[in-house]
């Protein structure tokens, strides 16, 4: 039935990803969109909501273009409506819970049109995986990283700092900060003068996703939209931070900074004051991942990617060119843990060239004023019941 | 006569503590409570007003259960009135500023209770120091700690994390997960998404207490509930965090963490970015006590516990196996500010062999290679007018 | 025509500074000022405005003092009435948009004062830069730095901490910790605690400031009132921080500490964690700038002033009393790019002894287990697009 609707539009192409936002607008330019926030978001799946909605759109006299990588429309009552009547009554009436996500947001867009005929609501296609063009792409985007719908790097993102304004955000709010500046005096003078939480062109992780039930975030300013965050995962007050296209798969202790590109996986412990380097800066573009039940002690700094079981000792830097110390033996058990790194023995390796092995201890010895690495003895576990 | 009240209750037995609190119960889940915010607690003290609240329990009908450690019960109007009839009109009258906070109580909810039947006031009573098995005996122990009335790492938490229900925070309004998620397409598409601060399962220090009129925190992120701020104390927005069962216990400049369990004495210093570890992570469970008038340096990492005057070095860890290099000199020197400190010379010492010795100077010797420790030249002191 | 405003004036003295704030009052006591909002700031300009503001405080009868460094009255719908007389209709029709702002703030307070007679708004003039003696004051010289009208460390700020009162702020709003206390139970009972967000003498940045376009500030609490943030800077919220009378001079990335009176100049980038220090901490008193380009790795100590075109590599503590070794080569190399230093080659250098030296690369060789020094090989740029 889905597939009659769409066969006689010319060049109809299946959406990569879709979905229909209420969007911000600019208080002094008003075409401006500052922010969009989708309640449901669709990543290659429900072909057949997407054929109701670009039918729908036709039906309205939308001139939808396959031929760009994306598609951005507002909608109105009318496309509700004859979105709902493609739907059905059937499929309506099931709509409630966790069925038919997009059909429940026509409803309550039926309700709000029925109100007043608003001008912020808009639908959003994405037909490939191309840089974003518009502010709705972009956050279509980080919803689909930050719902865990596409893997953390794995989407194209370039240019979405040129597309995105930068707005005073007054809880979940954008405003203009030229609309700011119009009004100083005004509202200084009358006690109205907005309190302003942060500036920047991404809003925040809570701002738009409900965490799993075992996902704690103890300070909302601390994970960007667009970071990927893992059931079981903590993220401390301290000094952390997570950002966009960075985050966790497993369950994590985050109280260090996990910079842009950064990937951390599961029983890892990020700790206090650990820094994690990004593609921005330190890492000559070679994003890092840290392997399984990896530890990273207090204040030490990462720069080069480690494999599972790791330990990085507090307060030490291991960047790509820290040279550092083997003995013959440790360098044996550590092949036998990485069998297929076939390096040869040298008394220094650079740090870069024990990326990603897995099992290694990285300490400085205090004796001998040396960087040194060895098969690290421990297994690292995560305590379950605390923090 | 608050005696003669009780005489004749079988098994009575004074409490350890009470108090009276207002709960946040879920809102999908009414039977779940979310927080207890206690506006007096009693730690060990007011027998006589506990008297007086479980005869009015008894009398309204409550079978109230000594044997258990723990007892809560709901309260109503009736309970006010016979409690208040109980004190009298005489306390009553007094009952006003600092005198008769108890009473203080129940006059506010004599009022409260004339504009409607409210079902969430109750009050909780422990027996012992066993571990807490409600969310409201969780939080009498929090407020027990916070309000500086018994000392850190004195009561019994364990489990407590077990108790709590890890939720969204609106302001000082715990909100359920589930309970977003249920309204996410509606609050999303109708401009009613709340603005989460944190996803937590303790609230934040500045949520329940009042600080005195000397403590600054200028972030209420940076100190979870449970912890003890004692006066003098400033705690600086950067990399900064105090834990719960942690803190200070005089006034102390607090620009790094204070992991769980950790305390830091009057005059202490620790600098930005610096970290004290905690008993779940690196201490092998040993609690770390910081002396007086210590500093710590920025990002430095401290893994043992440390007396009095000592100085950690900017940048340098501290753990319990760091090797050590001290000059025979310098371990006399030592010696004679720790004259209980039995130890024979050697040229290294581990971390842990020296833990909880005052005056002592920790560097990193950037011309050898080598962590010294040496008799610390200077007392440290806080400036007492600035940050 | 406004020196004729004056000429009978006895003592007649240009203001140094003025401007018009709407204070709040204590809750109890109603005679503490706990914060100043001022819409527009005159700093060594707009004497004509001046002019007309003091005459019409004396027509009004206040006796205004030329003697003291500063002088704050109260103003009143008179004193409003008889300056837009003064400036005269031509002038009061040109005030809007960038045009005529101590204007613009006169014709708000004219509706303002229709519609009740309000008792919090204040006048401030300063004399000479002399220590602040009123809230009022303090805030006049903090809107100074942060609105970039004076440079950083160049304006008598002694004993600011003394003047200003410590409050809870919920929002932008102070409240005095006292008046919490008398009101914490019924205030609990009722569910109308408020949510506090710090408590501090001095408010925040973004509580007074619109920033620029291009500035970015992750995290309100990052940056306290009083710093100076250059357009083209972005404020991370890991372990970031910006104390009054520091900040930025140009586009800085701030992933770290600028402690008080620390001065970042452009293209800098402060890494995640590192921490400069500040007069008050660590540096004996000598304050810290930090030259073009140069760049501070994650988590590394500054305790000197660099040049521009410095690197401190991730992890290490470059302070006053660092030894650092240094090749005859190297030293060479570093005098060219620095004619004006005449040192003499030895092998180690106190970093004291470095100060201010522009293009050194400071490592830590993990070989040797020495600090050393070269010439930096790379210029450092920021990143243009991204962050």
């Amino acid at each position: 039935m889905f597939e009659k609707l769409v066969e006689n539009i010319k060049d109809y192409r299946k959406p990569l990803a879709f979905g229909i936002a209420r969007v911000d607008l600019g208080q002094l330019n008003h075409d401006k969109v500052l922010q969009a926030t989708y309640p449901v978001i669709n990543w290659n799946e429900n072909f057949g909501s997407a054929a109701v909605f670009i039918r729908s759109l036709i039906e309205c006299g939308v001139d939808v273009n396959f031929n760009d990588s994306e598609f951005v429309a507002p909608i109105n009552k009318s496309f509700v409506d004859r979105a709902l009547e493609f739907f059905g009554e059937d499929l309506i009436a099931e709509a409630v819970g966790d069925k038919h996500k997009n059909i429940q947001v026509l409803k309550v867009l039926k309700d709000i049109f029925e109100e007043e005929l608003y001008d912020n609501y808009r639908i959003c296609f994405l037909f490939e995986d191309a840089a974003p063009k518009s502010v709705e792409s972009v956050y279509l985007k980080l919803y689909a990283l930050s719902t865990r719908k596409v893997p953390l790097r794995s989407i194209n993102l370039n240019g979405a700092f040129g597309v995105l304004h930068n707005v005073a955000w007054v809880g979940n709010v954008p405003i203009e900060l030229e609309y700011l500046k119009a009004h100083e005096i005004e509202m200084k003078l009358r006690d109205s003068f907005p309190e302003i939480e942060y500036v920047d062109k991404f809003p925040r992780y809570l701002s738009h996703i409900i965490p799993e039930e075992n996902i704690r975030i103890l300070d909302t300013s601390k994970v960007r939209f667009g970071a990927q965050i893992a059931p079981g995962t903590t993220v401390m007050p301290g000094a952390s931070y997570i950002n966009f296209n960075a985050g966790t798969e497993g369950p994590v202790m985050v109280e260090g900074r996990i910079s842009s590109s950064a990937v951390v996986k599961e029983g890892a412990d990020v700790g206090g004051g650990a820094s994690i380097l990004g593609v921005l800066s330190g890492t000559n573009g070679n994003p890092i991942t840290i392997g399984r039940n990896t530890l990273l002690g207090a204040n030490s700094v990462t720069g080069i990617p480690l494999g599972d079981g790791c330990i990085v000792d507090a307060g030490i830097a291991v960047l790509e060119g820290t040279k550092i110390w083997i003995s013959e033996d440790e360098f044996n058990k550590i092949k036998e843990v990485n069998p297929s790194w076939n390096a040869e023995y040298k008394e220094y390796f650079k740090g870069l060239e024990l990326a990603g092995l897995n099992g290694i201890h990285y300490r400085f010895d205090t004796t001998k004023g040396k960087m040194v690495a060895f098969r690290s003895r421990r297994e690292v576990k995560l305590n379950e019941e605390l923090h």
